[in-house]
């Protein structure tokens, strides 16, 4: 069947109104400092029925709906632009990474998919109508499926999101990338089960057994043999055949017969070449060249292509289930968030850092929608839920960066003296000696923090003993590291003045305690200066010691800030 | 209509096939130092119908023939891999090249186009069924066609083949790629309006008058108009969007638009994409990064895809007929070169330079395909004239740099003294004053090479009474340069020797005349040298006087080298 005049020219006209769009919106709301997908996405559901079809049902119908000949090349561009978005996927991830995963980042990594599969999969079994499960006999399936949904990461998305907010390269940011890589590897080989598994009910696919056994062989031969085929191959590819086009072609050719076998078996194209893209991007030999020309043809041109095409299938508004949606989106927030600071507070960070994790990992973006198409595809899911599920990931993708932003904003605070100022650790006191008033300080803290005292105090005057803590101008900061999450500050005042070895020989009157975590010695170093940058003028000092009470007290140190 | 899951298996894996086979023959055919394009056409037709359809009729049926789905699917990605080339070959257009062209360039371009469109015409209309006219009612159109398709230049074949040949910035590459630009230019607008009159007959064309008005409106205003809105708006998009995805989208959706937009008037959609390429290509402000990752990505993914589909097509054994092939394989190399050379050598350049010059733009390379392509889709051609003109296409092609080789060695070689000895114009003479010698010499070059003795003379005086052109070891070379267009040797063997104040006082016994051409001051240069290096050894050059003959003399002097 060949494509008429008309039919050619409708077919570049609807990809040139897509790109247009995807690139309007994408824009836009990167100017806003959103991914760039969820422009793309938007720019679908306006395009789509939702919007113009409703609007303008005339143009919507002859841009989109014309024949069946453009609708089937659009189709099959539309898979061209899923498969190749999954080879960069899979070439973005770095196996080694995953491979040699920190304590706290597989304690991430195994909560955050744990938690929400659980979540999902226990809520989607037990009350499937509240999930919009249309196919009773298909429950297990779905419930396992709905775990897959809620428990996936977007890893571009996240990656993304990072960089906007400047801690790609920070230690969260690696923790998050490493956890999103081995989340998204994972996650993916849940789902591909759980298609075998619909592929089961519809006869076109092996018996689960056999399938799982042959997925995992798959992963094997692709991930140890394969990768290292790659790694050998690819400098003889690059030095006697055409650069790039030799290694561009090795690339896609690889990648296409992955998805072609995985689709074979009975799962879907796009896990081959996933999978694929793992096995070539870990090798040192691909050179940064042909990466970046794969990397921006494919998420320039064919991702778009595709993440408009979601828009373009289903009217949002008419499959708008408020209570599925709700449902989704609070299990997944639940889900992730929770599972994955669970996973980095017991790996042993603080809450703070732990609530950045969670919110960094919640980002569903574009491999929920992944996800999802295919589920509809293979008739897993109906409309209402496929909407709930485009919503969900939206929200979620949409919400991690200012989430995320407000908590760094915190961790930021937490480094400065005046907002870790607690009135029950400020004591006013009249002890006359240096170790009385340490006493009372470590006392005071180890009551509030339930800390044990006597490690406190030996830790304290430890540090004591090495070098005097008196400073100028009446102050005195007695200081140590201890195993503890968050930096702990108290403050003394005696008002009669102690001694403490000061370099200009006056009292001590304000004595602040500082404890800070031992893994982070930068913490200390930067709150001591923050301190003795800020309390350099005496006659500011003798005005806060002045204070009648812990408040007033709290107030006049805000003042200096 | 969608793909089933066997579709997406056969779609993908007979991607990976093409771009397998593809790959391969490219490589061969350029370790033969060939056209890349070569191969890959060649890889279609073994992988189609011609052999593997013959030897393997399952496995090509199950391939490439499976279901209406794939191959609409498969048509789909073609047309767009076409779309994108002719985006990428109006990229490479260098238009300020093409509108400040020497005079050398426009003889060129025009004969070039002028003499085999009407080699072809004319031989098309008088005496169609040689060249496999189907339908008589189309004489007229096809005969335009069969002229457009001799005198079409395939650029980006020939830019390879300048580049395999390291000429690509020589003065001769220059002049080939400006014409070959001039060309394509042309020959594509012609093509368009013979495309349009095919259209009329099939009823989905404006009427003919109109249908020009509208091809060059539509060039006036993307090259006048959108050039300069694209020249100005690049810097813009570079700077506000996302780099390079911004500037990516902005290419393609204008490609897309112009293409829906020809296509949609009754010619072809490349026809449209094409001169958008032409005006985004000479935009000073896209930048390098750009233009690398359009290229890479469409010539080594998307243009195999369409080459390899020629093949995939039809049966190039069973359609080869012979008087056919030879028809147009005769017309095509006269048409061309011919009229190219002609073109040339009227511009001014020697014989062997414009054969060089006709046997580079000789190449039909991807452009003939592509119009034959359409051709055949339109039903101007059928298949036979269709195998006629790819056989045409890849014999120009292959045969070029060969050739074109020949003459550049035998243009190297004449820049050497001995290729240039002519046993007419060496003289054993008896004359006894450098006057008298000079005179002779004169006399015998006018006469052989059909110049005026006088002008001759004049010239080497006036050189020769500026200072004296007496050499060491019995060697005098008297030289002048003048409007010439090859360079002219004459050699006087004077046995007793005349004075000729060279440095060594030695008298002058072996005097060559050199005239080189006006234009060329660096031949003579290089001429003077070369001699002056070779004959360094009194004794040999006393053995070369001793010769009994000129043909001893030429034997003795060949030596030499």
């Amino acid at each position: 069947m060949s494509l008429s005049a008309t039919d050619i020219t409708i077919f570049l006209l609807s990809l040139s109104v897509i790109l247009f769009f995807a690139r309007g919106f994408g824009e836009l709301f990167r100017f806003i400092n959103q991914p760039i997908v969820i422009g793309e996405i938007i720019a679908g559901i306006i395009l789509g029925p939702t919007i113009l079809g409703t609007l303008f049902p005339g143009t919507f119908n002859s841009l989109f709906n014309q024949s069946e000949e453009v609708v089937t090349a659009l189709n099959g561009i539309t898979l061209l632009g899923v498969v190749m978005l999954l080879l960069v996927s899979g070439i973005e991830i770095d196996l080694s990474l995953v491979l040699r995963q920190s304590k706290v980042a597989v304690a991430i990594s195994l909560l955050g998919i744990l938690f929400p599969f659980s979540v999902g999969f226990l809520s989607a079994f037990f009350f499937p109508e509240f999930l919009g499960l249309s196919d009773y006999n298909m429950r297990l399936v779905f419930a396992l499926f709905v775990g897959t949904a809620l428990s996936i990461t977007a890893l571009p998305v996240v990656a993304r999101t990072l960089m906007d907010l400047q801690i790609f390269k920070s230690e969260i940011g690696y923790l998050i990338m490493a956890a999103a890589m081995f989340n998204d590897l994972v996650g993916w080989i849940i789902f591909s089960i759980v298609l075998g598994m619909i592929g089961q009910n519809s006869g076109h696919s092996l018996p689960l057994s056999s399938l799982v056994f042959v997925i995992i062989g798959f992963m094997i031969f692709v991930l140890i043999f394969v990768r290292k085929i790659i790694n050998y191959s690819l400098p003889f590819i690059q030095k006697r055949f055409t650069f790039p086009g030799g290694v561009l072609n090795f690339i896609f050719i690889l990648g296409f017969l992955g998805a072609a076998f995985t689709e074979y078996i009975g799962i879907h194209a796009i896990f081959g070449v996933f999978i694929v893209g793992i096995a070539i991007g870990d090798s040192v030999h691909l050179k940064e060249e042909t990466r970046e020309i794969i990397y921006q043809f494919v998420t320039n041109i064919f991702a778009p292509l595709f993440f408009v095409s979601i828009g373009l299938r289903i009217n949002f508004i008419e499959h708008f289930d408020p209570l599925i949606v709700s449902v989704f989106l609070v299990l997944a927030f639940i889900g992730k968030v929770v599972g994955c600071s669970l996973g980095a507070y017991w790996g042993g960070m603080n809450k703070n850092d732990s609530l950045i994790i969670g919110f960094g990992m919640n980002s569903r973006g574009a491999m929920e929608i992944v996800l999802g198409t295919l589920a509809f595809q293979y008739g897993l899911i109906d409309e209402k839920v496929f909407v709930a599920l485009v919503i969900m990931a939206l929200v979620t993708s949409i919400s991690s960066a200012p989430i995320m932003n407000y908590y760094l904003k915190k961790a930021k605070a937490i480094l400065s003296f005046h907002s870790l100022l607690k009135s029950e650790t400020i004591i006013f006191s009249s002890a006359n000696s240096k170790n009385d008033v340490i006493k009372e300080l470590c006392k005071t803290v180890a009551a509030y923090h339930n800390l044990d005292f006597n490690v406190v105090h030996n830790n304290v005057m430890k540090r004591e003993e090495t070098i005097s803590t008196g400073l100028e101008k009446h102050l005195a900061i007695p200081h140590a590291r201890m195993s503890i999450k968050d930096t702990i500050i108290a403050v003394a005042i005696v008002k009669d003045g102690i001694d403490w070895n000061s370099f200009d020989n006056l009292p001590a009157k304000f004595i602040v305690l500082l404890l800070t975590p031992e893994d982070k010695p930068e913490v200390q170093l930067k709150l001591l200066s923050d301190i003795a940058k800020k309390f350099n003028d005496i006659k500011e000092i003798e005005n806060i010691i002045a204070s009648k009470d812990a408040k007033e007290l709290i107030y006049k140190v805000k003042q200096l800030y």
